[in-house]
């Protein structure tokens, strides 16, 4: 047996107890932590005294209650307004609110001026998949290496943890480019449903080869980061851009005849005609990432 | 021992012998298939006549050499031409050719009406994939189901074989709809790519999250399939459209903050905008995938 007290869970407060700051309290309620809370809407909090978090009067009691809190809120500026006259001195705030990288670097800024220890957090999750192991939930996790050391343990509670860096904006950064590949993947898939459709084909015969051939071309992903790192696109190249633009206008064509609209596939297939346009249709179609940067031309 | 005789692989003729055609044909000879070729540009084809190919002085006589015909051609034009004066009475067809699917149906009556059994294919690879056993490389088979009886063993020999219907344009839908999902998939992992592309993050260290995130997240299509089945967009909901649409907000945000344009998002969170408009905010997102039915609303 270790020492009990040294593996105590410790005590937190949680600001914010919509969906995910709930799921969030009741991870940490049944794995033994004490938790206050507070909600801007105080019957959401009082909801969770029955798990039996200690419902605060305000956000100023509920962080004068906790060294570590957790912030969980609609937006940044909620942040703000709930944190605006608490007092920070050598807390640990853990803001795991939704928001842009230059969001989270500001805030840090924001609560390092206040005393506070400072870490953000991307949570790559639905409010169901918390708490439960095994369910593939993390949270991204960037700012101060010594609270995560500190507290990692407590927040691998509710959710696996991956700590990417000590620059505040890197947990919603990687956050937000995970969700929007997410979204360019349900786009297309979208597309794939919108075109069978008028078929006699059923949707849950057609949704395993769709889930087994996008797991399988997610792979080249990987080339792809080879290629973004030394900066040759015509390193293994296995179908080019200019076989994929060719492509690209079957995929075009078939929409139009199945009456579905191509807006979800048009952008792509302009930027990969501007790409084939600047003489890379030997190469594969990874350089075309170059075109999506506003500042390139700027400094030519 | 089994008769030798019954198992002997049987001859076949391949048009075309670009890229996928000649890989195909040396999977077949390499099987055991005698293998009579054809090409528009004669030195193509004559290059396989070292791995043991047959080289016919025109597609006439290529037809008449052998029962099983296939044809891998630039695009459905160019099958016309080959074909055009060639007697196809009694061959089996196999166009194995790209194209739309009403471009299948279409050349199905086409052959139908010359005395042809007729089987269209859409290839699920690229040719350094063929003839990989394990290379995970398929074909989608649609047609005369009499003919994928009879020849799909030597059919199984380059690629794996998914035999979808007798509609022959079933086999250029199905192969179409996951490209165009795939490309959907593509254009959101460029945009992710994108993001980091300014900061001090490896595309390698970022690649793997990006995999398996994807990988994870791709299972949704199939509760989208139920949802799509039954019509109902609101069973089941994870993250309601109305959360999806905020979320896009802070997706289109940090775009901005990053330098990156966001054409490659913009269509399909506009879709969802749509769809939210209607009063579908506390349903799951897939519904949206009507808005894409040009033909909506012509029938009310």
């Amino acid at each position: 047996m270790t020492d009990k007290t040294s593996t105590a869970p410790i005590p937190l407060t949680v600001l914010g107890t919509g969906a995910m700051g709930a799921a969030l309290v009741r991870a940490w309620l049944a794995a033994g932590h004490p938790v206050t809370v507070w909600n801007r809407t105080p019957a959401r909090a009082e909801a969770l005294a029955a798990d039996g978090a200690t419902v605060a009067a305000s956000a100023a009691e509920a962080v004068a209650a906790n060294r570590l809190v957790i912030a969980c809120l609609l937006d940044d500026a909620s942040v703000g307004e709930a944190l605006d006259g608490t007092d920070l001195t050598g807390r640990d705030l853990v803001n795991l609110t939704t928001g842009t990288p230059a969001e989270g670097r500001a805030r840090a800024t924001w609560a390092q001026e206040r005393g506070a220890r400072f870490l953000a957090g991307g949570i790559m999750a639905v409010p169901p998949m918390i708490g439960g192991p095994g369910s593939g939930a993390y949270v991204f996790y960037s700012g101060s290496p010594a609270l995560f050391e500190e507290h990692g343990t407590t927040l691998a509670v509710p959710a696996g943890t991956r700590y990417v860096g000590e620059d505040a904006g890197f947990a919603a950064l990687y956050d937000v480019a995970l969700l929007s590949a997410m979204s360019g993947m349900f786009a297309g898939i979208a597309h794939a449903f919108a075109l069978i459709r008028p078929e006699d084909i059923a949707p849950k015969d057609f949704a395993p080869l769709l889930v087994s051939w996008l797991g399988a071309m997610s792979g080249s992903a990987h080339l792809a980061a080879e290629q973004l790192e030394s900066g040759d696109y015509g390193k293994d190249v296995v179908s080019n851009l200019a076989m994929q633009v060719a492509g690209n206008a079957t995929l075009l064509r078939t929409a139009e005849e199945q009456g579905v609209s191509a807006e979800l596939l048009r952008p792509y297939a302009a930027l990969l005609e501007r790409w084939l346009a600047e003489g890379h249709g030997e190469e594969d179609t990874t350089g075309a990432v170059e075109l999506l940067d506003l500042r390139r031309g700027a400094a030519g």
